[in-house]
């Protein structure tokens, strides 16, 4: 039997707290299927008094996180603390100076600096490993870095961020507005702290662009990530666009066209019926593409204590076993810097506007549409109580983002729409 | 650099040609993901002159598969040839007994012979990996054995056989009889030479015995596996249960009671809103329930070239990557004896009859399944052109499946069911 695997856990929030309970509850099981004892050395949080209901007396404390990394006693840094910065990111170098593994749960702290601690750790032979870090309990890490390794990658797409698919579908459910919905989340404790995270798309985003590193073989460049996020959605939308035979989702992805690496984080229409139309409540989706496997979908928890903490779990049983891979499915070394594409590739439209109701006045939009060569699949006006407005949905054939920002410009000139128009991408999934 | 892994590839049908195509179009792409090179040195199959538009020359050629998988020049043995006696038995044991890795796409095989075969390979500190075996290109046993091996897994099901699943969705779709069907999907060779397999549900027992072993630490125990095929699915039936809200579906269903190891394959109805339930055509769909991790869902292409070598690949780059793991999950030898439990869990069940028109003889019925201990939770009777008969479906509460059968054994004898009733198990998803 080999020498026990030591864990140095810092953070002890509710998924420090799970490896925690996981790793006491389930110590025979884990050593049954890795051929080692799991232990706990170390662990660290903010406040040693808090009551966390599991017992930390076994485990040494360290109020420092960085101390807690350099112990001797510590094979494997376990980072759920978060944060792209500051004590997460020290910390987490530390324990790569000291030459130890790395298991993270920081979706911030790699978007951000995963070249350089991927580069650092693999220079010293050690991994870092976080399959936490996207899309919860989904092993997405393990699918695209192993399970599709045989496939060149052709799109990534994913709804990552539970909170924001839990506002689009409570708007649905409930037929409630933006803002009140959003209030209900902060309520209810599904928010960040600081709440742009969520619902701006820059935690789906973060999440996204590492999925595209491995994909693609490409340095992570989350700053190359268009975000959009939820806030202009309104009812109205969600229920023209169902009308329509589609959702509207925070949808990321992450393709390699002849133009460059386009990566996006922004709302968009799906088909009612596929996957990702079907997808409720909090619930995570990821959609892997490869040239021989086709599309592979993963469904599950995004969130939580015990998904959390499961991918953590793969992370610390995947070293325990001795499997030893590059943190981004490569050596970090031979990943290549991408060109980001300049516009998203040619996609169809949802547009929604208010027509003055008199002759003649859809096909003045008609025109501008077609002088900027966009083309309408579908049109639909609505019956309208006020008999001077007359609510228009389009959806486009394929067309460029520049071409129907092009058009939407030219509206109002027309002096025959009302409001401004609204445009949403629909990705053909 | 290290050296270059080297295949043995066993069988050039629409697998083992999809290997070959990878490996020569991905050269580059495996070996920057696995730091090696990956090349085939030999191949065998029955036909050496059957035009396979892949080029050979460069390989070795064996008539004899056994005599592949002894050579000098393979260090990995690629079993794609299927069958679970002869030739490929016979190979795939002189691999292991010649100190060779192992890939295999056959479920058949292994269901049998996974045991003796993982306690040889083990022993000689080789490795068999099949992640071809199950649910094609969906990275199902790398999900179960890897991503959520911190789980105590709770419950695996899945809807594997997309022959299956393509003639229940084509039924329902052009409201065509099973039998019809059946023809056309022989004639669109979607049907194994026998048959059975495929519509009596043993191919997918094979792929959820293996699953099964994983999931539980029990020994693959194929023989325990209850066996129904979808002969018996009417169209009446898959119409009567879409009014309920429900699909049918061959579902395989692993979960270890206190009563011990249920394994089933057989037809199902699932909630038509689930994603088993929205699962069309040939689409593969496995659930995998831990006690962390909750329900994780994995929808994909089963067979087909693309998808399933897709899958041979990522065993073949997993071994290149130095990634070392047990057959199942933990070592051969340390897996039990599985307890086959007698009877499945009680769930609610769906019965349809037709009744004699006439006072009371719901009240007899009713009766009957009170007596047996059954309670209706729904109820529904159809209105009928025939004065003399009327359909009835229900949904009872749960219960056994012996009060099922009792209470069905007694119905004739209440002298106004006019067919034989048919019970169908729902299964919650």
């Amino acid at each position: 039997m080999p020498e026990p695997l030591r864990l140095g856990i810092a953070g002890l929030g509710t998924v420090g707290t799970g490896v925690v309970r996981i790793v006491q509850t389930h110590a025979a099981l884990i050593e049954r299927r890795t051929g080692r004892q799991v232990v706990i050395s170390a662990v660290s949080a903010r406040s040693r008094t808090r009551n966390r209901a599991v017992d930390l007396s076994g485990y040494a404390w360290e109020d420092d996180p960085v101390a807690l990394a350099r112990r001797e006693d510590v094979d494997v840094f376990v980072e759920v603390m978060g944060g792209s910065e500051g004590v997460a990111k020290a910390a987490t170098e530390a324990a790569i100076a000291a030459g130890k593994d790395v298991v993270s749960a920081n979706k911030a702290l790699l978007a951000h600096h995963g070249q350089a601690l991927a580069e650092a750790a693999e220079a010293k032979g050690h991994v870092i490993r976080f399959e936490a870090a996207v899309a919860g309990g989904i092993p997405v890490i393990k699918a695209l870095t192993e399970g599709l390794a045989g496939n060149e990658i052709r799109r990534v797409m994913g709804v990552m961020n539970g909170t924001c698919n839990y506002i689009l579908t409570r708007m649905e459910s409930a037929g409630l507005p933006y803002d009140q919905v959003f209030e209900e989340a902060r309520q209810l404790g599904y928010l960040e702290a600081d709440p742009n995270l969520d619902v701006g798309g820059i935690d789906a985003g973060h999440k996204l662009s590492l999925l595209a590193a491995i994909a693609f073989g490409t340095r992570v460049s989350f700053d190359a990530v268009e975000l959009e996020g939820i806030g202009r959605i309104s009812i109205d939308d969600i229920r023209r666009a169902g009308d329509m035979g589609y959702k509207i989702k925070l949808l990321g992805v992450a393709q390699m066209t002849g133009r460059g690496l386009e990566q996006r984080m922004t709302p968009c229409l799906v088909p009612a019926d596929s996957p990702l139309g079907q997808l409720h409540g909090g619930t995570n989706m990821v959609v892997l593409e490869g040239d021989s496997v086709g599309q592979i979908v993963l469904r599950g928890a995004g969130a939580g204590e015990g998904p959390t903490a499961s991918a953590v779990l793969s992370d610390v049983i995947e070293i325990a076993r001795g499997t030893r891979l590059s943190t981004f499915g490569q050596p970090a070394a031979t990943l290549t810097e991408p060109v980001a594409a300049r516009a998203a590739a040619p996609a169809p439209y949802y547009l929604r506007m208010e027509l003055a109701d008199k002759p003649g006045a859809l096909a003045k939009v008609a025109t501008v549409l077609g002088e900027e060569g966009i083309s309408i699949d579908r049109m639909r006006q609505y019956a309208h109580a006020d008999s001077t407005v007359a609510p228009v949905l389009i959806v486009t054939h394929k067309c460029t983002r520049d071409a129907v920002s092009h058009a939407l410009s030219r509206l109002p000139a027309t002096g025959v729409v009302l409001s401004e128009a609204v445009s949403i991408r629909i990705e053909s999934v």
